[in-house]
């Protein structure tokens, strides 16, 4: 099995030998000639996942004022079981990610079939060549007590791993481009040592050449806009020296559109990193706001929903304010304060705690106990109680179950060993629980539910009415609405069809009953 | 002294005889036949602070669809020694406060000269008589231990007297509406058994004739748009029954600008008192965030107003984040946070702590003790160093000094001995800090000064050239700049003037130099 690396379709693709990397070095050589003939630059792209599968392509589909293409785009993946796959996809033409975003395999189509500009490889080849690579290494934070963001921290060997690969394949004249979110301070502190290092051992004179490293960070959504969220939107950028800077600069006005969103320049890549996290730091502090309002809310007949509505009429200074929900999901809100606060003492050694925006990440992981606590109002053991999760993705109408705060959620409920069933319209196989079945139907999920959580917004679930869902369950089941999903009309139905109905911030539901 | 009310321009008014007060009771109820007769409402405004004081000439402004005028107000305001003067200065036509706003002294000629629908009082004759009373009596919060807010708590005993007042006089039929920002519940457990208790004492059936009490909260801004702020803008409000909900939203739709801004009608009082103070602990909490960012950014060479002016692009979603300074003042921000803890226990009993609003408002009443130790890293001991304070008000470019940071930084600076001049271009006498002498010019008050403080962006500090203020001093003084008032090129004049440079989330400085 270990030559094997599976697609989440099914396919199976053999890792490639000795014999197929001599052929595949010789085709890269060729391309090399070609592309340089066409008068491109060539642009590595190093790491192959959310970001960068669109990047790679969005850069490859660049084109001057006469429509030539500016770039040969490698999309670069090593020979890894898990990930292999991608390369022979890629090449056919097809995106390695699903996306809800029409315009994921046009622009595949468009790059690697029609204008074949891009093109997946397994060899490090493709960084000898480059004149730019853009680094989308996956960076985690780790987080080793739950409810407790000041002990995370960011284990860097794997992304150090690839820029020592880089100082050792690139030229002295290539651009690296951070665009992983990262600790503050890493392309200074990281990046910048060790390809120093792996530039002095091949010889190079690093004071003549100093290394050129820039960092810019994307704003990428996932759903309907993904590959515009990248293309389309403001940009930040900074480079640890002028011929970075410069480079930068150029590569991504290229590429990007920026006469619509003009690019914001920072003095330093500090400053660059800084603004990543601090701008999902600031996001994550807003909800977990809400998260402590609501619980008041709660207990005083309130509706933080209808409270939130009306703050948020202030455009401009108050129309930002987010929601309780049942938790906080997905990649960036989750990670990026931790990132920021754990640098200040590991990167900077510096003694300064970003109290706030950590606390704000304990508010949020611990969210879902939240709702079990609802549940708890009424069945204080949990013990064989069958609840129903309706939605385990982290968004609504999207299937994207990164840190999804539904997970948390069926955790503890099994630790509680309640008798959990899930639902998801959009999850066929749940990566992070794959110990968790996924109802075919919502039919399915409803039967027998003492509980049932509507975890997350889906459309799939706003047509439901109170009545389906009672004989659907064949019993009266407490209904918890995570989500402000549940209208005060429907709200009503559900009590005259003698269920309890409990919300999130909606403490006004004991005043409709 | 005691029979003189002492009005700001130093003219002394006589405190009202029995003989004056039975003479305006006479004039009072000719005023109230007059206006019967008009065909108009009479609405009583408790309390001419800084919202009532308008509130009551937006209300004596209101016309019908045919200009005639719908309401007479009468601005109530106690006999007292501190407060009197401002009866006759009302009555001659001239507004009680002083305002960058031009619209103040127009709408006060208006309706107290023109119309003649606004008049002042000091009998409680004018809630006798009222169809509807405007309560916009000030309610401070006490914080006992500075930098620990959770003490922080509301006395509500001069409130509590003033609903008394009210169910003394008022009659039945009378829509008292609550536009004070007050402790959630407020509404429901103070006002409304103060005045049952006063209703029943004077025999009215408390069960036939309800209390009608309603909360609506204004949104006023001082400045240039002072009264616009009050009459044309989103208006958030409830009542405790039906028929206040009725009578408060047809007033508020004759008084306002309605029809481009609709009212949002919420569920309870609860939920409008709750949403007043939930909107300015946001933005305390926005606030804070960014100071411990700016602390950070400080020690690794970036500046986080450059940050923020990136992360401010992305319109919608983070076009709001507010900036570190010197800190944070006025009368919301650094209240309203602890009014809504406070209420959950001392009015609600419920065990809920709003742990990131009131940590927000340490760090922001803290803030000034970090320009302390900016100072102190140039001059550790600070005895006997002569500060200059630039700007003492809490807001740009507008003399109001209520809860202003530069109080806190020069308390603790006189506590450390230094030796403080302060100026402020909009600011004659400093009633929060009557012992500190306001320099009449910026000369005098840079003269000899070894540190010079930009604590206020004020449009008269801005055009001060390096060379001017080295030349003022007479030496070259520590600048520290506060709220990022100093471009990066009038740094760089101040460097090479030999002066430091420091300032409030400025770490790049050092990169300047």
């Amino acid at each position: 099995m270990k030559n094997i690396s599976l697609s989440p379709n099914g396919t199976e693709y053999q890792l490639p030998t000795e014999k197929q990397s001599a052929k595949e070095l010789e085709e890269l050589k060729r391309i090399t000639t070609e592309q340089r003939k066409l008068g491109r630059q060539i642009v590595a792209v190093q790491g192959l996942g959310f970001v960068g599968c669109v990047m790679a392509a969005v850069v490859a589909d660049a084109v001057d004022e006469e429509e030539k293409s500016l770039y040969f785009a490698h999309g670069q993946q090593r020979a890894s079981a898990r990930s292999f796959w991608k390369v022979p996809v890629i090449n056919q033409g097809i995106p390695p990610v699903s996306s809800s975003d029409a315009e994921v395999p046009k622009i595949y189509h468009r790059t690697v079939v029609e204008k074949k500009t891009l093109r997946a490889t397994w060899l490090n080849y493709a960084y000898e060549v480059a004149d730019i690579v853009v680094v989308d290494i996956q960076l985690d934070a780790t987080k080793p007590a739950f409810g407790d963001a000041a002990q995370g921290y960011c284990d860097m060997s794997a992304f150090r791993d690839g820029m020592k690969t880089l100082g050792k394949y690139i030229s002295p004249e290539c651009l690296i481009l951070v665009e992983t979110t990262v600790p503050p301070g890493t392309c200074e502190n990281v990046v910048k040592p060790v390809i120093e290092e792996e530039f002095t051992k091949r010889g190079i004179d690093i004071k003549k050449n100093p290394p050129l490293i820039a960092h810019s960070y994307e704003r990428v959504m996932p759903g309907a806009k993904y590959v515009s969220s990248i293309r389309d939107f403001w940009r930040v950028f900074a480079g640890v020296n002028e011929k970075s800077r410069v480079i930068a600069r150029e590569f991504l006005n290229n590429i990007l559109d920026t006469e619509k969103y003009p690019l914001t320049e920072l003095d330093n890549t500090n400053a660059s990193e800084l603004s990543k996290v601090m701008e999902n730091s600031y996001r994550a502090t807003n909800i977990a706001l809400t998260l402590e309002w609501a619980k008041c809310a709660e207990k005083i007949g309130v509706d933080i929903h209808k409270v939130r509505a009306a703050i948020r009429k202030r455009k401009g200074t108050h129309d930002n304010l987010l929601r309780p929900s049942l938790g906080v999901g997905g990649y960036c809100l989750t990670k990026d304060p931790v990132l920021a606060n754990w640098a200040m003492d590991a990167i900077f050694h510096i003694d300064e705690k970003l109290k706030i925006a950590i606390h704000s990440v304990d508010v949020n992981d611990t969210m879902p106990l939240h709702t079990i606590d609802l549940i708890k109002e009424e069945f204080p053991e949990l013990k064989d109680v069958k609840i129903a999760v309706l939605g385990i993705s982290y968004l609504e109408n999207l299937g994207d179950t990164r840190h999804s705060p539904s997970e948390t959620l069926i955790k503890f409920l099994n630790e509680y060993w309640a008798i959990v069933k899930a639902h998801d319209p959009y999850v066929e196989y749940w990566a992070e629980m794959e110990n968790v079945p996924i109802e075919k139907s919502i039919p399915d999920a409803l039967k027998d539910a003492d509980v049932v959580i509507f975890a997350v917004g889906h459309l799939e679930y706003l047509g439901l009415e109170p009545e389906e869902v009672v004989e659907m369950a064949g019993k009266k089941p407490l209904i918890i609405d995570c989500s402000n999903f549940l209208t005060d009309d429907k709200i009503k139905k559900y009590l005259q069809a003698g269920c309890k109905v409990k919300g999130v911030g909606k403490g006004h539901i004991k005043n409709l009953e």
